[in-house]
């Protein structure tokens, strides 16, 4: 990561010195610049860019990426379902998009939170009686990024501390040093499928505290929390009065033998902001619609907040109105059988992938419950060439060209992630090949028993 | 402005304490709020959030606007041609979105500065021998909103300041306070078809100048600036080693009589971001698809400030991906008639409005030469009644149902903006509502003779 950051910020210190020429301005005052000495060309990126650091980036692009040439590259890096082609979006979220196109009717600037008639329909998919919902409670949000952007901007200053799960997804991070807010990472505990390591997180809470970032289900892990963890997260907020974050952009993408429950759906008293949007379940990631339901029944937020959040939301204003004009029909009109076809395709490769993974010596999969993840232990020891999560996949690609993510994108590192959405032949082949890559550099007395028997 | 301020943060200040209860948490060290005393609840909007103001929306929210029943309400007051629908995008643009749905492509992730052949397709549109444009040129942004964040946020720190038009649009007050830069505003000068007022200008730069804004062709002034003015402002620049956010969102959108230049052709050494997008020349304000060009060729931005710019993009990701697919083929393929016939609506309702505006006492109209605006001047003595700009257009409201801005929105108190894209018989009925209402109020001994000869 030093070495992106060297390579980032190292280029601009040649400021060139151009001849510049210092004119009388007359009868004027002036100050600073023009007074006394020659104003020179010295044009440096502000702090808050060189803050603003991508650590998937900064890890992704210091990677020896050489592909094998012998062998089809099989990318499972990327969080988006679309690359492949194989999980398009439904045909009704197509026709919403040109129905709205040729209305001619959402054209022109909408409010900064969305238009009145876009929040009522997220409002009225999304409210229930343990977690009403109104169209005021809705901002509308250019991609669930910005929602988390804006909640957090909301919520916390400079010099303040958000928590974070470790493994967890980099954005958080991202946009906290961007803003000069800390970041307090807590432990999920993969033994116990990813739960959060509930002493630790309340551990770190502090004065200082000013949200809670709660994922589910998880991107890069795949779990998904249970109703009672859920309310045990909520004990620790509502002790420590720590208000939620709920990135909750995976919500409903679990598999059959689980059920999803919004974390607002269980507190009374919490004040939760929850992120969402059209990206993953509707599987358009690049259409930037995202939102921000604000729970608040005790009205702990208050106006403040949602005051905060419409002012924040005017610099750059919401998503794109086409997408917007759009959004009521495709709430509706999208048929059930389009979530479960892709739920089965996930849940199917899910499986595949975990029964071939923890076949191979070496590597310890996780079983995933929703999102589009599933992530996997390295048994370090055994594979003593590699130093780290990083190289092991590095020798991935340059071996056999298949690209995992080392887990070490998320803070955890000894891991890397596997992504679920692409063609189950896809799937197979790179498991295959992983398991070809495990075995000719997997050492341990107990290695050639372990590829017999390790199930 | 003061009352909204109140207004927005006097809500939250009644933070509710809930019933909370500690629990011992075991073995873990819990420092900050668990130890010694019970958190309470108190969730407050952050920092930025309560800087973050737009005026122009404190100062309507402010504004009495009881309409008179007895006459419909004639809005000239927002700065989107696509309200009364006389305005239409051309078809081909909206085939073009509707291309770029059925061919599934567009529905991913896009690198975060946008897809690399849609940077083509505008530096392609843009670029020109006195200032050349490649794809890494090119930033794409959601809406010109966004591309003046991010210019301001990579060339600005908090403290440093900025050189602002006044009057100006709004936003870049609101943006760079919202990030704690300072707003140092200079003078257009009316009299002089709103040329900037260059000593003014030069004498306010200092140490901490990080940028200048130039706004051309204007809102709200609907100003254009000639070449020689284009190159006076440069060399100030050049002389004081100050770069330039050119906001040229308005570009090409000038009347027959008038010419365009783009100030990045004028300079051979000032780095300039130009920020542009569909919004205006295309009617689709909505969409949110704006840019940044970079312009650099004497490399003094370097690659630092393009990095800067990049990494920053990486925080919400870029515009929506449906008109980043749709954007080649509306720049290519929309007809030169569209634009012409845009700008002959335009022209023709700016010399209506400009003709009987210039008829009515108390009333001086400065003519636009482009963009979507013409500004008024209130001769203020003359309307004893009123005490400014605000008042004036409140009881325009209240009386007419006329609803212009005060130009106090644009730190420029005693004018208002009117907006020229609404169809011509609503343009003529206001401005004969306008001329009531000025003969009503009007005092001076001149009063009636002004009425004849006033030309």
């Amino acid at each position: 990561m030093d070495s992106y950051l060297i390579q980032v910020n190292g280029h601009g210190d040649h400021a060139p010195v151009l001849d510049v020429h210092l004119k009388n301005t007359g009868n004027t005052i002036s100050p600073g610049k023009v007074k006394g000495r020659k104003p020179r060309w010295a044009v440096r990126a502000s702090e808050m860019s060189k803050k603003t650091f991508n650590p998937v980036r900064a890890i992704v692009d210091s990677m020896k990426v050489e592909p094998n040439p012998k062998k089809a590259m099989i990318s499972l890096s990327l969080g988006d379902p679309t690359v492949f082609g194989n999980l398009p979006t439904n045909d009704e979220v197509t026709r919403a998009m040109k129905e709205a196109l040729d209305s001619g009717q959402y054209n022109g600037y909408a409010p900064s939170v969305g238009y009145q008639s876009c929040r009522e329909a997220v409002a009225a998919y999304y409210t229930c009686p343990e977690a009403p919902l109104k169209a005021q409670d809705v901002i509308l949000t250019s991609g669930c990024s910005q929602a988390i952007e804006l909640a957090l901007a909301v919520l916390a200053n400079p010099g303040q501390n958000i928590l974070v799960p470790r493994p967890g997804f980099s954005l958080y991070k991202t946009l906290a040093l961007s803003m000069g807010i800390e970041v307090k990472l807590y432990n999920l505990l993969p033994e116990k499928a990813w739960e959060i390591d509930l002493e630790h997180l309340e551990s770190l809470v502090d004065e200082k505290t000013a949200c809670l970032i709660v994922n589910n289900p998880s991107n890069p892990c795949g779990s998904v929390f249970s109703k009672s963890h859920l309310q045990e997260i909520l004990a620790v907020a509502s002790r420590q009065c720590v208000p939620i974050l709920a990135d909750e952009i995976y919500g409903d993408m679990v598999f059959a033998d689980c059920k999803y429950e919004p974390i607002a759906t269980l507190s009374t008293n919490v004040p939760i902001l929850s992120c969402g949007g059209l990206a993953k379940r509707w599987l358009v990631p690049g259409w930037r619609m995202g939102w921000i339901l604000i729970h608040d029944r005790r009205d702990i937020f208050g106006n403040e907040i949602r005051d905060g959040l419409i002012r924040l939301s005017q610099r750059i204003l919401g998503p794109c109105t086409i997408v917007q004009g759009a959004l009521e029909h495709i709430l509706h009109r999208t048929p059930p059988e389009f979530y479960h076809n892709t739920l089965s395709i996930l849940k199917s490769n899910a499986d595949l992938c975990y029964a071939a993974l923890s076949a191979i010596p070496g590597l310890h999969p996780v079983r995933p419950a929703g999102a589009m993840y599933l992530m996997v232990e390295i048994e370090m020891e055994h594979f003593p060439e590699f130093e780290n999560d990083v190289e092991f996949t590095e020798r991935l690609i340059s071996e056999q060209s298949v690209f995992c993510l080392p887990a070490t994108c998320f803070e955890y590192p000894n891991f890397f992630r596997v992504v679920i959405t692409v063609p189950e032949e896809m799937i197979l082949e790179a498991c295959s090949r992983i398991q070809e890559f495990c075995e000719m550099h997997y050492q341990g007395a107990e290695g050639a028993q372990d590829l017999e028997c390790d199930k």
